[in-house]
């Protein structure tokens, strides 16, 4: 087991019409104004956007909005977010919507506490050492954006799409009510839960030093999230389905399951992180088609593990059966499995190989595999 | 799946010569003086008092020490604590040991910032609204106690071991290093093991809301556990075993395992704790005559999980072979299993019924069991 500093300092407020408290939450952390971030239409739709100006009045919370936040979230409204809060000298940064506007909410946070270009965290450029704090309320449960460091952006300029990872821009508090995830569609909920098995996935079969109490709870993860989905795709309005898939979720990237392992690599997410910057795929959708693939490419490397892998959760005996039966899975919930169902095509396969590398180089390693391997698990895609 | 707030942040720094960064971590936290505390020969013995005593003049800590806390950790000590901090303006507690050096600390820590007395808290006479922060190294895993906010102390006048709860006094940081461990008795080890299985099934078996997704963890947990444990008894130089079995224990009682559960309640914790305040039982021991007597009783009010564990834990179908086959493992690590091999004689029974029921009370219901029903289960130990 190696050395570890586990060090998580979110609270997470779950449960039914807890966001009705966010004026309270912010008030007792001592907040009075607060930048308002947001997605588009379905905020508002669905009444949220409502409950949430009332409970900031009711607390004499002042806030300046933003919205406008897309899926696979872009650099250039973060930086209108910067300016915003700059500008009214914003307190604290609340995130209203899914992963991407956590994510998004944690770069301004970041950012406006910030001199020079945000950008710099991201390519590795300056370290993170102040940020406003920020607050989440979620709509849809994926990433542990919730509950971790974690920020992912996309330079709308460079087409890159790049990571942070700093305690400093964890929420310091998140409200999690599964009621307002009921709404999410049938697509959405199949990417989230291949989103979730693929960050549970890489530490699991990349490390070289993996506990097995780990592995334990990872294959918990798994199976909880493949039981969850199951159910919801049956029946959206199950209440308690709903709430152990998002509590699940966030145990799969809170630094739980990497604790004490050598960290291993994220390939999946680094090949398919090419795929969303190049092609504006869906994050959980294209790891969907990655995660089959590299397995098959990647499974004589830590084979013990893949047959683990098989037997806890589709109790066969066979790696191939495994990872067979997890692309099998993938499709029967509606995640497409192959390029084509992506409309990419196989002479894009290169410029996606060359820009995954890329995104190895600035995450600290050489290279991820050389452009020639990439091009080779894609083939199989 | 029930509403709750998850909220731990206590920092862990797991792994090898982590304990001689002590005193850079309390330096980084501001703070300049502390109260340091242990129990008796060991700590001197095996050096690491030296360590620690290093690492604090090289980061300019002031310290007073204060040593002498015994297992099932006495409120008379805490008291002297209390007043060495407040005559000598401590700004932290830094226990070193296991989790009874863990739990006078805290408690410590609260009545440092009090001016009544402290056993207020413990009788539920008082709310901790303030403490000095609290330190750990540790030197054996059983408690959890390096990341909660619970503190168990024996009143030396009255007999009565109760516990308080609060993230206020949750060490700010804990340092584990599993090779400060490796000198534990197989004895100590063995009630190490039983307390962290009791602290994981309490909730399993008695929440009425307890989600899959718990039980895994739960019985991950468990596995985990008994793997080690049997490793460490083979082997006490098994690095790895140690430390899984180390980190393994934190999770069993750090808010994970009953999160959305209705929180059940902790019968086996309340009877035993009558046996060490009245027979200085160590907790483990008495735990592990309390808790197969405790099943055998309970068994039918929960039949359903009472079978899923013997499947999950021992891969038989029968809820009494599961709790056959636990009582037999815990006599194999050497631990005891009836009153008798505490020396604790039959007519003694009814005194600790009326004890473990006083206590119940102070635990906010109106009564554990009737005096007659823990009688019932004691019988059967």
């Amino acid at each position: 087991m190696n050395n570890f500093t586990y060090y998580n300092p979110t609270k997470i407020e779950f449960g039914k019409e807890k966001e009705n408290n966010i004026g309270s939450y912010l008030a007792e952390a001592g907040i009075k104004k607060v930048l308002f971030l947001y997605g588009t239409r379905s905020v508002k739709a669905s009444g949220l956007y409502d409950k949430i100006i009332n409970s900031l009045n009711k607390s004499k919370i002042e806030f300046v909005e933003l919205s406008g936040v897309v899926s696979n979230p872009l650099l250039s409204k973060v930086n209108e977010g910067i300016e915003l809060s700059k500008k009214h000298k914003i307190e604290a940064v609340l995130g209203i919507g899914g992963g991407s506007v956590a994510d998004s909410a944690k770069a301004i946070a970041a950012g406006a506490k910030y001199d020079g270009d945000v950008w710099d965290f991201y390519i590795n450029k300056a370290q993170i050492t102040e940020a406003l704090p920020v607050f989440t309320v979620m709509t849809l449960s994926a990433t542990a954006s919730e509950m971790n460091g974690n920020s992912v952006i996309i330079n709308d300029d460079t087409k890159q799409k790049y990571s942070i990872s700093s305690v400093l821009v964890n929420p310091v508090l998140s409200v999690i009510n599964p009621e307002l995830m009921q709404t999410v569609t049938p697509e959405y909920l199949a990417y989230s839960a291949v989103d979730v098995i693929a960050h549970s996935i890489e530490v699991y079969f990349t490390a070289s030093v993996h506990p097995h109490f780990n592995s334990r709870i990872v294959e918990s993860i798994i199976k909880t999230v493949m039981e969850t989905t199951e159910i919801l795709i049956a029946n959206p309005d199950d209440y308690d389905a709903r709430a152990e898939f998002a509590w699940t979720a966030i145990q799969a990237l809170n630094g739980l399951t990497p604790a004490g392992t050598d960290g291993g690599s994220f390939p999946n997410h680094m090949i398919e992180h090419s795929l969303s910057a190049l092609y504006n795929v869906a994050h959980g959708a294209g790891l969907a088609v990655v995660i089959p693939a590299w397995m098959k490419w990647y499974k004589e490397q830590n084979i013990s593990q893949f047959q683990r892998f098989s037997k806890e959760i589709f109790n066969c005996d066979d790696a191939n059966e495994g990872i067979e039966k997890l692309e099998n899975w993938f499709s029967k919930i509606g995640a497409p499995v192959t390029l084509k169902e992506l409309d990419i095509p196989r002479d894009a396969i290169e410029a996606l190989a060359i820009n995954a590398n890329g995104l190895a180089k600035v995450w600290g390693m050489d290279t991820l595999y050389p452009v020639k391997t990439i091009v080779e698990i894609l083939e199989k895609a």
